[in-house]
């Protein structure tokens, strides 16, 4: 058995982890990490008594080191010791948001088994989490489903590899007219025709900023260039995304939009573990594919343009930015069209200097919210 | 370098073969093999210099022996002697028809690397030719598009296989009404809407009988039931096929349709040579996938339905009643329809009893053979 702390334990994939990880024996959870989803916690400790349990909030750890005496707690600053302890042999990262960046730095650290859910790990910090890997001899596993799709499709085949195809959803504004964009509302752009996920990841989706993302992920995680991956919308959802070998043949991957598919990948790889999930290319009977409408969707095209000059970190940019204009969104405070608008003048703004080291992330993100939101405000004024 | 022997080089697939060699350096051929395509040979000959040369026309080896003294020459009754020669490293069997079967069986025997393009073999001979490879340790590559799409799918993922989904275009008829198919002619059926190929397998698309067979041929080469492998109609021919995982998961093969990417897969896997060769989704827009009419196509449900036992040799008796009707309907001797009324006929008049070795496959596939003859003959007189 190989003891696994999950990061993110009581968000939508971590449950899925743990459903996942019921269904085996190979996998002890010795820990989890929450931030402050303190009932969902509770009850999660109660049912796995793991030896380790991170608290993002300080103000539960009391609460809970009475009800759970026998467990070993640990607050932010002590997520380093954490993840070092050397009965931990697997990591899996689903926090959410840029918190999770530096766990996946520790986890890679620390040399662990790692499966990272965690989208701005390798948006933001793609460059020294891969050198580290590399050098640390350590595979980050992904578990995103495209990349999965991706990494299931290059078994084998990865020094073959010529061009990754991304699928995209188009989200739901693929057919509506840019005229329109103007007038979209918070409510109409939280409504994704295909997968049910969080509030950021959801207007990310409907400015295709979530697959400009991807890409750079993508292109971190299978070492290639933004020009040798295609992006494709694909409004069924069904072809999670497919690899172009150098012979011309295309490998894809498809499945059901279920999050436990690729989790079970990531924890079993090869291997895998039977679901009852099941699709019939009888019943789904067409899948298309076409062209996404960059005019339309500006952010993808400014990450894969971005994304081009790959030394630069251009992820950090473009997510500090997304992150306050998605936050402004939300609040009402900007329309959805100001969110390219911004984004675009923070690119144009500042030298995308690639940060040292991990730590200097941090700072630079910090500065780029903040000159976002002097950006927003100059545009609210004006 | 591999010495490499191709049985039916003059061929279209046994040209591609050549192409595809002469694009690398692994392999050297050291042999051909033709029936009586005389001309095409002298050309290879002179351009391969080979060592060894096979005949199928015993009139043609004294006119070759003037012109080519220092080869060594086969006839019909040597081609064992031929297969088994030490220096003969892989040989590659593109044997058109029932001529096909008995080199297999030579090529597994003498423990040669063998690649498969011969339909027969498996069909008719499949149960004693997987035995003997297992037995020998041989490996039956497919070249075959569908089969060979199969193959790289489940690179590695061997043990996860749940169904096989075999793509179908659905040949000419597809749209075609069941009462018209009376009136279906020699030059509708060879008019085939994908792939160019001989005669025989363009009215066995045209029927679906091929389908059927490469079910059967499936079946054998990667040890499933009928009831594993789903046909599915494919009109765009773009997805060569798929399969199913155990997770749930459907990994599907696609590309151009051309014969050189199959050959160079079993001829290099696991490696793969560039071609040029490219599809791309976006071009493409829609693939399609529907149920096959099995009422329209009864030889595809005959074979379905017989394959089940797999035990009994269905695959000889097909294959033998539908060369006699196919030849029949190519002569305009009987109608598209009486193609399914006679081998459904034979099907069931004869107890498919499993032949126990190969030299008795040919002995039964010539009685079945007339007797089809006699069933056609009395079919015209009524």
């Amino acid at each position: 058995m190989e003891n696994i702390l999950i990061l993110g334990s009581t968000g939508s994939i971590g449950q899925n982890v743990i459903e996942v990880i019921k269904k085996g024996s190979k996998y002890n959870i010795i820990g989890i990490a929450f931030n402050k989803n303190i009932t969902k916690a509770i009850e999660q400790i109660e049912k796995l008594k793991p030896k380790y349990v991170y608290v993002g909030q300080l103000e539960y750890i009391s609460q809970l080191k009475n009800l759970f005496p026998y467990i070993e707690f640990f607050s932010q600053n002590e997520l380093s010791e954490l993840i070092a302890k050397n009965d931990i042999d697997f990591v899996i990262n689903a926090f959410v948001g840029s918190a999770g960046i530096l766990p996946s730095y520790y986890a890679i650290y620390y040399k662990k088994k790692f499966a990272l859910a965690n989208k701005e790990s390798l948006v933001v910090a793609g460059k020294i989490l891969t050198e580290l890997a590399k050098k640390n001899k350590i595979e980050i596993v992904p578990i995103d489903s495209e990349h999965s799709a991706i990494y299931q499709c290059l078994e084998g085949k990865r020094q073959y590899l010529k061009k990754i195809i991304l699928t995209a959803s188009g989200g739901p504004f693929r057919l509506t007219d840019k005229e329109r964009f103007e007038s979209i509302t918070k409510e109409m752009a939280l409504n994704h025709p295909k997968w049910n996920m969080g509030a950021k990841i959801t207007i990310d989706s409907a400015t295709m900023m979530n697959k400009g993302f991807e890409i750079i992920e993508a292109g971190w995680l299978f070492d290639v260039d933004s020009k040798q991956i295609e992006v494709v919308v694909h409004k069924e959802c069904i072809v999670h995304s497919a690899v172009e070998l150098i012979d011309g043949s295309i490998i894809a991957q498809m499945a059901t939009p279920d999050m436990k598919l690729p989790i079970a990948y990531a924890l079993y790889k090869p291997d895998r573990i039977e679901f009852e999930n099941k699709i019939s290319l009888i019943d789904i009977g067409t899948l298309t594919f076409e062209k996404p409408d960059l005019d339309k969707f500006e952010l993808l095209a400014l990450a894969q343009d971005a994304f081009r000059k790959k030394d630069k970190n251009c992820g950090l940019l473009l997510n500090a930015a997304d992150e306050v204009c998605v936050e402004y969104f939300l609040q009402n405070k900007i329309k959805f069209t100001d969110i390219s608008k911004i984004i675009k003048k923070i690119m144009e703004d500042f030298e995308d200097k690639m940060p040292e080291n991990i730590f200097d992330l941090q700072n630079q993100t910090q500065l780029i919210k903040k000159e976002t939101e002097k950006v927003i405000e100059s545009l609210r004024r004006s």
